[in-house]
Order: structure tokens, then C-alpha cells, then sequence
């Protein structure tokens, strides 16, 4: 099977939530109406038994193929002759689910900075209704990095019996480090919606990446095109230059108000939400798990990763750990499949 | 000899450079006046051989005891029983010495933006004209932490018969991921002076401190007055509210021109300037050196610290290289002189 018919999409669409029932928010907000927008790759079978879902990150969408179109192919993770891929948008983005791009009924505007807050849980809720509609009991493996990880965890822990196999990388509860980081992303985008989004973004892009990369890719070279960094204000070093692009580019293709929606559904990820402790949470788990951390990631320490799984262990769940090893920091999951698609594979053959 | 004693100020003034001749800088610009703001604590004695400088970090000022009282007492570092301590106050800074917030003769009006990039070196080179102004042929010590302790290596470097010990902490030159946060702060400020310096010095707060020791001092608390971060975009978690304060005291005593002067100072320095190699450069050094890292610090790794102490030894420098164990960060020069009094002692009594 050729890479072009095996990322090819066999269908996007949209699907509305209880025929417009109104949705509550863990937050005690309500949307009136809710619409995901999906994409699948392949096709179910006819015990649809195949699916595979494939949650995304912050700035990710429905298309798993645009963004992770490393894991697509007969000896990756996502073999298409066999396996149906489905992405679903997350609400609160700007990819087609509702989110604050999306009109207010109330006002019939865009919704903007009055967009209510939205959790993983929420997505995960919402999901699983959109899973059921195709007819599916049980996802064969749900598999997401980051803020992906977090629905991929939160789904086993919410939807046990609708989960053979967790897989989540680069992925736990934010740290004080990681809650400060989001902070000041979105402190950038209130100040400014424009020039803080690309702020936003370059924060992020430090966060996603080792200083160890940083160093090698970077040094203190001064940025191309003969900028002088000893000459003035506004002269740059590479890494400046690089990143500037780098925020330049998001703000053509993503919206503030969504960038801040998610981010917040990032911060408040916490498998405990909604149950009286940690550990009954975690052993509500039926699925077979595999956590993995990524050795040069600082927004998601492994060792925090490594934690999770212990928890998970501690409330008797079928998890394995296992470790990344990368100078690629967070985006390790993106950037270096020759790991990642091997342990998955071990995994999920086993 | 009482800490509040042993903490006044013998003399605070101004100096002016050379009659106002001009200044002219690294960048190739002209400062057409230039005074330097200084302090003074202790007396120097009659040889004039008892001064220790003490160049100051990137928001401190020329008056030590504001910003480094722990290293004053009879036990400690500075005994004004015997030492003179002096601090100098950078150029390009807000706290007396000329900067952005200095009347530009061309206009009459402060130079705000337009000031001219000063580095280290030009720094070091109008101290050498204060401190020969002072009778001092010799300084016993140098000793900075950070910017404070580029400028103690610049000083063993271009004048060295002048330095008898100089002792850095947390301070190397500047690795991609650092040039990085200080490029990203800068631009905060370019978006908006005033919400850009708060935003600013919250990302450098993030620098200062370890993930480890946010989280033992944060955790993932909500911020407190009953904010609930699950609530609405504007509740906070306890990190967040730590930091916006920290932004917003900050605003009221630091001026955002002298902010994008002194990070882009701390950018540039490069022992290597204007010799033809490094190691020319660091064999110029005859002073006894000693480089201390800091383990937690991610701004300035102890590993680049170690790493140019030894190119100074291949350089043939009299350099002993130390390592403070805590978890504050960068900020450990300041925050724990529990191992650095003691480490600094030992090396100036050898």
C-alpha cells in the first residue's frame, strides 16, 4: 500500500451531540450545542472492532494524517488494511468542533473570550457519544501524546469498557513549572491577541524542545542574514530568528481564544476529576496501558510519567512504562518515530 | 560589629567618565556622557589593597547590601571591619548610572529606546576608569553572581593586574535555550513596555527557579482568596498568582528600555570579544579564579560553568571550579549563602 491511498481520508464530516441537547461543562457552564468534527481513516470492519482513536494536541486537529503521518503504514502503528483511524477535533479548538471561532446563538457572533472553559473530561464525554453513533463498543486502542495522552488516559478511567489498549506519551498532570508556562502564554494573548498568540507559541516552542537541541541546532549564532546581535536592539541571534518564524506562522492558523481554552483544559487535566481519590479513579482502568515518557521532555517530565504509571500499578492496572531516549525533548513523540513506533507496536502485539 | 552598622553605606555618589570626553561603545555607537552611580561600604585602608567590587546581576543596583546582605558580617564574605566593598551601578541600567532613562544631549529628552547597546566589556572599562579615579591599583576581589560574575570574568580578563581574585557564580556565556528566554522577554516588552515587563520578568522568574522547587512550593494548588482555576480563564492556579505579583512589583521599580539594554548585554558577553581567540582571551588572566555552578540552575548550567573553568585551566588560569547542591535555581546565589559564604571563604583564605 503506497503512503498517498494509505493517508488518504474515507471520510470528514461533522456530527452534532444529542440533536442539539444542551452539553454541561464540568466548569457548571452549559454550550447549548455542540458539533465535533471528525475524519477517519480506513474503514471499520464488520465486527467494528478495528478502530483505533487517535486524540490530538494543543495545536493538532481531526487530520491524525497531517500531523502524525509517521505512524501511518503496514509496519508502523496505523496499518490501514486493517485498522480504522479516527481524529476527533477537540471543543474548544478551531478545526471545526465548536470552540470560541464558532457563533454564539446567544449572540450570533463568534463567541471569542466568552467561550466557557472545557475539560479533557468534557472532550472525552462528547467523544465517546460520537463513538457510539459509528456503531463502535470498544476502541481498539485509544493512543494520543500530550494533551492526546490526557484523553487517551481520561477515556480508560472514564469509558473503561469502551478501551482494549491506553497509550499515552509525553503525558500526566502539568507541573507548577508546566501550569506557569501556560500562565504566561496566556497572559501574552490577553495583553495582546495577536502578537501575544505568537508570543505564546515561542514560549511553547522553548517548552516543546531540550536545551540540549537548542545548543546543537542553535549555539550562539547570530540569526542568518547578517543580523549583528552586538549591533542592535533588534538584530537577533538563530535561535530568535527561528523562533519568531516559528510564532509568525501559528498565528495564520490558529485563534487566540482557542489557544487559550486549551491551554486551561491543559492545565486542569487531573485523572482524580469527578471521583473521590486518585487511586479510584486509576482502578477503574480495565484497559491495558502503556505510559511513556520522554527523556529530555521539561514540560512533561518523564519522571512524572513514570509516577503516573506507578499510581496506575498501585491500583492494579495492567500498565507498562517505558522511556524515550532523545534530545528532541517534548515534540520527542512528533520528531523521532524510531523509538516510539517500536515500543508501540511490542506493545500492542502483546 | 552589628549588622546594621556593618551594612551602612560609607558613600554613595556619582562619577563622571573622563571629563565627558566621549564614550565609545563595542557596538560602535558613542555615549557622549557617561557617569557611573557607586557605592561604597568599609573604608579603604591606606595601602588602598582592601577593595572588593562587586558587580551587580541583571535588576540590582550599585548599593550591594540592598540585594546581597548575606555576604556581609564578620563571618561571612565582606568585613567592613577590613573590607572596602564597592558596587557600580551598570550603564544602561535605571539605578544612577547613565541609561535609557537618561536625558540624551542630542534632544534633551531621556534616550528611551534610542540608547545604544552597551556590553560587559564597555561596562568593565568605565569601572577600571572609576576604580583608578578611587587610588585602587589592585582590587583584592571581583566577585558577581550572573551578569555580576561576566563582569568579574571581564575584569580578570582585560585588566588584569587590577584583579587579585575573582570569583563568578551561576555565569558563562549564554547557551541558545537562555538566549532564547532573554529574546522572548525582550519582545514582550517591544509589544507593550509596561504589561511586557511584568510578562517579562515572569518568564525570567520561570528561569531563576527550579521545576523542583516550584513544585514543592506550588504543587498544583489553586491560587489562594478562593480562586478556582477550573472555573473561568481568570482564576489562577498558585503559581500564577506568585508570578503576576512578582511581574507587577517589578513594573514599579525597573524601567523596560534599561530591561531590553541589560538582556541584550547579558546576550553578548563572550570572553572571546575583541581577542583573537578564547583561549588568548582567558590567558590573560592572573588573578586566582574560582567558578562556582549551580546545580538546580537551567539558566546557567553548573555543566557551562564547569566547561569554561575548564578552558580557563587549559588556558593556564589558577581556576578552581565549585558546585552549590540546592534546589533554588539560578537564584541560589541569592537565595542560599549557606554553601556559597563558605565556598568563597575557603577559596580567598587559600
Amino acid at each position: 500500500m503506497s503512503l498517498t491511498s494509505a493517508l488518504a481520508l474515507t471520510y470528514e464530516g461533522d456530527f452534532t451531540l444529542s440533536n442539539d441537547k444542551p452539553f454541561r461543562l464540568l466548569s457548571g457552564e452549559i454550550l447549548p450545542h455542540v458539533t465535533l468534527h471528525y475524519a477517519i481513516y480506513g474503514a471499520l470492519n464488520e465486527a467494528r472492532d478495528n478502530a483505533i482513536l487517535v486524540p490530538h494536541a494543543l495545536s493538532g486537529s481531526a487530520r491524525v494524517a497531517d500531523w502524525w503521518p509517521q505512524l501511518f503504514g503496514e509496519n508502523a502503528i496505523f496499518d490501514l488494511a486493517k485498522d480504522c483511524v479516527i481524529g476527533i477535533n477537540l471543543i474548544g479548538s478551531c478545526y471545526g468542533s465548536t470552540g470560541p471561532t464558532s457563533l454564539n446563538p446567544a449572540t450570533g457572533k463568534p463567541y471569542g473570550r466568552d467561550f466557557p472553559l472545557v475539560s479533557v473530561k468534557d472532550n472525552v464525554r462528547a467523544q465517546a457519544e460520537l463513538i457510539r453513533h459509528l456503531g463502535i463498543n470498544q476502541l481498539r486502542v485509544v493512543i494520543g501524546g500530550s494533551i492526546g495522552g490526557m484523553q487517551a488516559m481520561q477515556w480508560a478511567i472514564d469509558f473503561p469498557e469502551m478501551v482494549g489498549h491506553c497509550v499515552a506519551v509525553g503525558s500526566a498532570p502539568l507541573s507548577a513549572l508546566a501550569l506557569a508556562l501556560n500562565h504566561l502564554q496566556r497572559q501574552a494573548i490577553f495583553d495582546n491577541p495577536t502578537s501575544g498568540l505568537s508570543l505564546a507559541r515561542q514560549i511553547a516552542m522553548i517548552s516543546y524542545k531540550s536545551a540540549e537541541l537548542f545548543a546543537e541546532r542553535y549555539g550562539r549564532h547570530p540569526n542568518r542574514n547578517g543580523e549583528d546581535p552586538h549591533r542592535s536592539l533588534s538584530e537577533r541571534y538563530n535561535v530568535g530568528g527561528y523562533l519568531n518564524y516559528q510564532g509568525e506562522i501559528f498565528t495564520r492558523r490558529f485563534d487566540p481564544d482557542a489557544y487559550l481554552i486549551i491551554t486551561k483544559l491543559m492545565d486542569n487535566f487531573d485523572p482524580q476529576l469527578g471521583y473521590a481519590t486518585l487511586s479510584a479513579a486509576l482502578s477503574r482502568i480495565t484497559a491495558r496501558v502503556l505510559l511513556i515518557g520522554i527523556e529530555s521532555d521539561w514540560l512533561f517530565p518523564p519522571e512524572d510519567v513514570e509516577a503516573l504509571a506507578t499510581q496506575m500499578k498501585a491500583a492494579k492496572v495492567a500498565v507498562e512504562y517505558a522511556k524515550l531516549i532523545t534530545t528532541h525533548g517534548h515534540d520527542g513523540f512528533l520528531a523521532e518515530p524510531e523509538q516510539f513506533v517500536p515500543a508501540v507496536r511490542k506493545f500492542l502485539q502483546a
